[in-house]
């Protein structure tokens, strides 16, 4: 069973490159067997169709998200720390996963219902942990009072922007790149006076 | 011609919704003139092909942020508030050319060489634009010493997305969105001791 396994991680990482280079949409099962060797009809010995691969890449890669970030929002760090913490591991999600990630952010669109309103969902939810926090810190008057929807939204939106620039040979590491752009954003989100 | 001329505008603006909403690879000539109740062989008429558009979309867009943005980067006005006014006209760039938008920010990897390395450089270029101020604002001890590629690309990576979610019928008219970025952005990179 171990072959087969092996077999399905190969068909994942290919179907996250090319989701992720050429869009969902514009890759063909026929592309993905070119890239992996085989043949279509073999693809579909491991999975069933390219939207169960869309589904497993874009679950896999918002579990992986949910178990990075909702430890730390759970935790009794001082809210600052925590939200630092987040972004910190946010970013380190993205880094480990930059192809997986980019489908997250831009391919799962295509899904088809019921899972595009899950996904949707749990999208909102995932942005309600970060929501949840910066609200605690504005009861705490620590943050400024911006609506916590375009806090969050704002902060994410700078940090996934890191699928399309990071490189693991940069100056930065991972956590490198979180902690400065936690520095960056926090800076502009705490009460100064 | 002023037909013409209107006719090419229609299929500018119904290329640029489905190269936004599909993507640029999974769009056909055949759904441009489906979506466009003409004969591909009438859209011929008028383009000479696919990447055609997406070069004039992109190359369209390109012009409006630089004519946008450029002549405020050249003012006179304080560092501060240079870089407050160049946030706010290019979210307003982009809530004014959504689907365009869209295209510019994820598209344009698909043109062929030379317009792709002529485009990488234009965007380049205009990071550029971002990056002289915040070097300025760091020379005159106004913005906090990091690396000013990273700050613009922070900035740029949080008002971009401003495409996936302005809505032209929400609470805030699209130069208060780029005062709300610009206030939380700005007073992340202002020195505050």
């Amino acid at each position: 069973m171990k072959a087969v396994s092996e077999r399905k991680q190969q068909i994942t990482s290919t179907a996250e490159r090319l989701f992720n280079q050429k869009g969902y949409l514009a890759t063909s099962v026929r592309d993905l067997a070119e890239a992996l060797g085989i043949e279509a009809a073999s693809l579909y010995s491991h999975v069933q169709s390219k939207e169960e691969l869309l589904w497993s890449i874009a679950d896999r890669c918002a579990d992986e998200f949910f178990d990075a970030v909702r430890p730390i929002a759970e935790s009794n760090l001082h809210t600052q720390q925590k939200l630092t913490e987040m972004i910190v591991a946010h970013v380190m999600v993205i880094t480990r996963n930059q192809d997986a990630s980019a489908v997250f952010f831009r391919e799962w669109k295509h899904l088809s219902e019921p899972q595009k309103s899950q996904y949707a969902q749990r999208q909102s939810d995932y942005e309600g942990i970060f929501k949840a926090v910066i609200r605690k810190g504005m009861e705490e008057n620590l943050f400024k009072n911006f609506d916590e929807g375009f806090s969050a939204r704002t902060i994410l939106s700078a940090i996934n922007w890191t699928h399309t620039w990071y490189r693991p040979d940069g100056e930065w590491t991972a956590r490198q790149v979180g902690e400065h752009l936690s520095g960056f954003l926090l800076n502009g989100l705490i009460r100064t006076i």
